[in-house]
């Protein structure tokens, strides 16, 4: 693990106000670290509406494969987690550990298994012993408290450098209402550890159905453009929670999502979702910059978004950037490389507000001095137009530093 | 660039027989460095047929376009390759560049410019002087000899740590013919240079759509399943010339693909673009380890590579090798990020003989002792069988080391 916190580490946090109807309470439960908080609950008021996405990888956790079964039902009571093992890849014995953990949450709220949710990030492959915490879930829901943001969002850290927490309020007809979230991440996977978690709770009113449309929407911009190093965790899951305790302060319940009074809350939500993915990536692992990659002129949206990742995952773009280089050629051959429609001597790329290559060769006014001098800054900016289309996409990543190579090399000795 | 020579080097060399009809000649041409070999000859008697595979690039290099305008006449009679600077993203300067050298080739050679093939490799973006070199071209096809194919393996070298040369015969009718060929690669792009040439010579005869049919299919297993980085050159280029001067020693000409008498050549040319596929995985920037992934009982042949190369090109997997780690976890999250048919609970993954992952789970005999003694060895073997179908496929690449990063983030500096 890296010791030193990453240099692009939010320079401040925010407060974080209470969330109606939701508590917390976090516990070291020694799941493979001694002296560090391993266990988090997250204990809602009956009534509490969920939605969820998960992990696209064909080999999912358990405790994923857990919730995607829970989560037709709309109603969480709880959600646990755990850090220091994953609980994925361990067949049967993974299946057990997420009954018991489920049982003893239910028990704890008093409620029924379908409203549970779980998750577990750290190492795969481990057998998860749940009975070594399972015990410790009623005690967590009785001291849960609304005021632990905070203190969850450390509970959950892995190999990540800095706690991520967010909040925002919007207007939801004549009321106003809360979001806040956490996460973790650092590799997409990772060490001991690492893997995306994040959890946002809301007290608006909004009904299940509409929730998970806002929460599936609102991914493809936020945490589905952000990556890491491209591979993809066994357990990624971001969850959403409507408490609904606004609607004793008027806020009106919403059932459409169409509804207009929401739209508010949408650009609210895609704020909190989009902070908590930056997070996510500036404290990739090693990550020493921050890069932002535009692409426009697409013949599609999803076209853009696709050559925008070839550039953000491609290693010779990432080592240049760590390196300094204002090496556009590599940009060149990682649109090339994504199989997209693309016209080379239609090209166009910035790196920031320089042009450096234009109608497919290097600009005339190219200044490899002035482009070195904007490679220094810790937020990198790569804009490429590619002058066949209307499709655009941004998509956020990090450099490839030594760093990276030393923490995912050496982390399980 | 790195100055030490890779762990990974042939520890012996061939001795490099003649290839009748083909002779070879360098020079320092000083396109981009000084006393260092920049250009090569590659000269062919007249009745040489050719053949060809380049990048699947959107944006490929001029040369690449040059080439694929030649290749369907199927004769050749010179190639001309430089170093130092890859004549790509350079537009109609581009263009005119590889006119000028074309020019001079084949006015060099007494033929036309349709059997003339180019191919440069080095920094992109950068307008080629193809002037400062295309004078030099008389007198180095006056003086091609047929001894230097050692000589063509250093030329063509860029990021290289070492020069890569392959010989074989086979039989062809009652003849035996020679198979000679040499290559440069490091990253899949890279510095002032890197990027894959090969350039491989016969004198059997055999006529070019037989050659592309052998090339195209022998590509697949070989030079398509090697990766270093993931990254895709603007100029990968691979070439097959058959001088057919084994005629004369009673070798039958070859019309048809489908000709018994083809299948030892067809061997031959297999071995030859393995071993020097394998020389450029095992001179990947920063390379200790060469890595040969397998999968078995995929869907079918293509998910077996698609999910082979996951595996060969997911950071955390290379990092973990490098960090000499028996980390399966992660090639269990690269299976399933692929995207494959998989069924988690079928997989079973196994480094060199140590079965490390049954069913879905850790093997219940697996040591970590043994996995572990077994990663410091510097050719590593990682099998998975999905256990649905019957398809398989195997892909070489190398680990990821913070030389990789170094090599990579500095080399314009």
């Amino acid at each position: 693990m890296s010791a030193a916190v990453s240099p692009l580490a939010p320079k401040r946090y925010p407060e974080m106000p209470v969330v109606g109807g939701a508590r917390i309470a976090t516990a070291e439960a020694g799941i493979k670290y001694k002296g560090r908080k391993d266990l988090m609950v997250m204990v809602f008021d009956e009534g509490t509406e969920v939605a969820g996405v998960f992990t696209r990888s064909r080999c999912p956790s358990a405790p994923v494969e857990f919730c995607r079964r829970n989560l037709p039902g709309g109603r969480a009571r709880i959600l646990v987690v755990n850090s220091g093992n994953a609980n994925a890849f361990t067949g049967r014995k993974g299946r057990d550990a997420t009954a018991i953990t489920a049982e003893a949450a239910a028990k704890a709220v008093g409620a029924g298994e379908g409203e549970v949710f779980l998750a577990s990030t750290g190492v795969i492959g481990e057998p998860l012993a749940a009975g070594s915490f399972a015990h410790l879930l009623g005690d967590l829901v009785e001291r849960a408290a609304p005021d632990s943001w905070e203190e969850a969002a450390h509970a959950i850290m892995t190999t990540d450098t800095y706690p991520k927490f967010v909040t925002a309020t919007a207007r939801l007809g004549g009321a106003e209402v809360v979001i806040n979230g956490i996460a973790k991440g650092a590799g997409m996977i990772a060490p001991d550890m690492a893997t995306m978690l994040s959890f946002v709770a809301t007290d608006a009113p909004i009904a299940a159905p509409v929730l998970q449309e806002l929460l599936s929407r609102g991914t493809a911009k936020t945490f589905n453009a952000v990556t890491v190093d491209s591979d993809t965790s066994t357990s990624d899951t971001l969850m959403l929670f409507a408490t609904a305790k606004a609607a004793a302060r008027g806020a009106p319940w919403i059932t459409d999502a169409k509804d207009p009074a929401l739209a508010p809350f949408r650009r609210a939500l895609g704020q909190v979702l989009k902070k908590l993915a930056l997070q996510v990536v500036r404290d990739g692992e090693g990550a020493r910059k921050q890069v932002e990659v535009t692409v426009t002129g697409a013949k599609s949206a999803r076209s853009a978004k696709r050559i925008a990742l070839s550039i953000a995952n491609s290693p010779l773009v990432k080592t240049a950037i760590a390196g300094e280089d204002a090496n556009w050629g590599r940009v060149v051959m990682a649109v090339g490389k994504a199989g997209e429609p693309a016209e080379r001597d239609l090209l166009a790329i910035w790196f920031g507000d320089i042009r450096v290559a234009h109608e497919g060769e290097r600009d005339p006014d190219y200044s490899e001095e002035q482009a070195s001098a904007y490679m220094k800054r810790d937020e990198i900016a790569i804009r490429v137009d590619l002058g066949i289309g209307r499709g655009k996409a941004t998509v956020w990543t990090c450099d490839l530093t030594k760093e990276y190579v030393a923490i995912n090399g050496d982390y399980r000795s």
